[in-house]
């Protein structure tokens, strides 16, 4: 992804420290968060100094690394820091693997991630075949480089298509109550990618009124009959677009897919503190003693799904 | 309604001065702000001081009051602040229609307002009948006391049914930009109701779980085919509550009604600015450059309403 012109990874690992772009100051500021134990790299998901399913299973696999001298401690540590994203959990074990079969752990973690930015960079190969000229996109929370550590998922295929030279023009959610929409933004503008932020609420109001050609989303756990989690409000978007018969896609790398979810009836969803709501960086928006409930993410059942698009091109849902 | 266990209005006219319980400094502060010229009561509306269809139609009222040397100038002023609600213009009309017949001015205004909270207080006791124990209501915006100067239009009904002794837990969606759900949350602890506020992403997530019994809104205006024009993100909230098999009632007086528009594609929907994204009161929420689209309203067509809860009754959409 673009920084200031330069080309640069969400994070990065390099003499058994990994660093990671701080997401809770972005875009205001670039700050960057280093964690050379495992409790700092659980931290770092736990406090989404690093979120978005496929950076986070980058995170862990590093994690993994800086805690090769106890991999199966390490292993539960790391799994419990947040419940809902697969690629978290599929890269814990793929790396418990890995060292059943002896091979040297910062270079197998090194590869993962490697290989996760590669899928990624297909993933927007393939995803840009649907983005026509002159087509006007929604996206929901963050799916970009950050959330992945290079290209995205559902951005990969935007930034494939405007890399290309095709005219796009996109919409983000802003998607409270965490305001990803705004990693969303910066990411678009770091690439020149025209945009708009919009509040959640008006992402039907731009569909009923013919403004939005296709919607594009990534996510944090497909079950097998394509049901899947994503960031809440993802479900929302997915039935108004169906509604209004705009085709919905999600990006995600096969990493995303868990195997042994029959549907997505199963997927433990996390409810995060009151506080996301009450909060926005450091300024207060609600009282205190406001009741508020948290859900940060949804299921969104696959017959709201036009296809997916992965490392190995677009699957029909 | 209630504030701090007395029985108050969120606006009143003595001595030809209008006061308002300064809506944009709720719920942190009780402020009155007090209006004794036009211009006053016009920078009251288009500022938010007021806010809800049947509110702004009392607030005009009482502006024709105090502007009553000069009537017509007084409605053109009044009739330029917003552009979505039809109780501004019904009010200033009702208002000149009444010149016409000699009565006294500041008489008619106080009869209109009289008449509209005994219109909501009938919209409540009306609506109680569909509010049945152990309910669990999803209400968006504000259209509370604060909305109409008492009862509320969506929220009459729960307060009448709190009120019978049968158990209601309601979730208010935020309802960004602005946040008035923070203004239900607000009048719905004031009158010991139980509730809790939610991210606008969330309400499809409690819809799908099976979480919610029934949807109500208000209205700013209604056309005669039924669509209506309501805050922005309803539309949204109407589809999902159809698609989950969910009643979807819209509660109004029949001020709301404009009886020249035939369907909801001529209501002309206000673009805000784009600081309600980017401030919540004084703290900075997004950037000076992030681009930003903020519609303030949507128009929901009649197949997603169950009915009308009016001061006459409840109407099958």
């Amino acid at each position: 992804m673009r920084i200031n012109g330069k080309e640069k990874q969400s994070l990065w690992f390099e003499n058994n420290i990994l660093h990671f772009i701080d997401q809770r100051k972005l875009p205001e500021e670039i700050n960057i968060f280093s964690a050379s134990t495992v409790q700092q790299v659980c931290y770092a998901i736990t406090d989404m100094v690093v979120r978005g399913a496929p950076a986070i299973g980058a995170a862990a696999a590093y994690g993994m690394a800086i805690g090769k001298n106890d991999m199966s401690r390490t292993a539960e540590l790391l799994k419990k820091t947040r419940p809902t994203a697969f690629d978290l959990f599929y890269a814990v074990d793929y790396m418990l693997n890995c060292k059943k079969n002896g091979d040297d752990i910062n270079d197998v973690a090194h590869h993962y991630v490697k290989d996760m930015i590669q899928r990624c960079k297909q993933i927007g190969e393939h995803g840009q075949r649907i983005i026509k000229d002159d087509i006007r996109v929604l996206t929901h929370c963050n799916a970009g480089a950050l959330a992945t550590v290079d290209y995205g998922t559902a951005l990969a295929p935007l930034r494939a298509a405007h890399r290309n030279g095709k005219k796009i023009f996109v919409f983000a959610d802003e998607t409270r109550p965490r305001l990803q929409g705004l990693l969303t933004s910066w990411e678009l503008s770091q690439e020149g990618i025209p945009h708009a932020v919009i509040a959640d609420n008006a992402a039907g109001f731009y569909m009923k009124n013919n403004e939005i050609d296709i919607v594009i989303t990534g996510a944090d756990r497909i079950a097998k009959n394509g049901d899947f989690a994503n960031k809440i409000g993802t479900y929302e978007k997915a039935v108004l677009a169906k509604e209004n018969n705009i085709p919905f896609y999600v990006a995600a790398p096969i990493s995303t897919f868990d195997p042994l979810l029959k549907t997505g009836d199963d997927i433990i969803i996390e409810h995060r503190s009151e506080d996301e709501l009450k909060y926005y960086k450091h300024a207060q928006i609600m009282t205190k003693q406001t009741p508020v409930k948290n859900p940060a993410f949804d299921v969104t059942p696959v017959k709201y799904v036009t296809g997916f698009i992965t490392e190995e091109g677009i699957k029909k849902a």
